[in-house]
């Protein structure tokens, strides 16, 4: 699929990103992880949420997270494809109204060519919070 | 969300259904994950692959899956979401080339206000196809 019209990066690649993310999510790099998106990104946290777009949101979006001490532990290895989308299935370890929580996650997130994440949404509802 | 101008099958029922899907997979009842699905429904799988679309050819899809004898191993708990979509991370146990193999995948499916399947997606790459 890389030689077609609309070239992606490759599945080893993508899945790469998503290893970074994790890692700098969890040493609280929220400026780190805002570099792994393009400039106008849009992150849909959860999938049926308002999505928020571009750069300056997505930073203030991960600031808060990493500030609110959350850790996210990745549960199996993540997916890539023959396209330009990869998936990251993960918990979310977070305090939630002053108890500690558990949130299962999956996040799909498409690529540019350049490797940068363009978009991110995160499958997860209601009934996947879990007070531990 | 339930209550906008777009209803669709709360998280849990999305879930249920992700679960019915792999059990009636692999009882070998094709028909019966067809049935799971919109008569209008497409499948990508692997994303990045020409969908397929409707359901004569969704039922062959899963005809000739099953007939391999593949099997799906559930390896972490669906996530559901807030809008009409949820996920499933699983293995793929299956002979491929004469040989046991396991494919990594996270589908996604799309759900329409009637609970059946309107879309999955199909996430793995060529890297994550391990010869066992």
């Amino acid at each position: 699929m890389s030689q077609g019209p609309n070239p992606h990066p490759d599945s080893a690649a993508m899945k790469a990103t998503l290893l970074a993310y994790v890692e700098r999510f969890n040493a609280g790099d929220a400026q780190g992880v805002a570099a792994l998106y393009a400039d106008d990104a849009t992150v849909e946290d959860p999938v049926g949420a308002q999505p928020i777009a571009g750069k300056p949101a997505i930073l203030a979006f991960y600031q808060h997270a990493t500030a609110l001490g959350a850790r996210l532990e990745v549960v199996a290895p993540p997916r890539g494809s023959h396209g330009n989308a990869a998936a990251l299935t993960f918990a979310v370890h977070a305090r939630l109204e002053g108890r500690p929580a558990r949130i299962d996650v999956t996040d799909i997130m498409s690529f540019g060519d350049d490797g940068r994440i363009r978009s991110m949404r995160a499958h997860w509802g209601p009934d996947d919070v879990h007070f531990v």
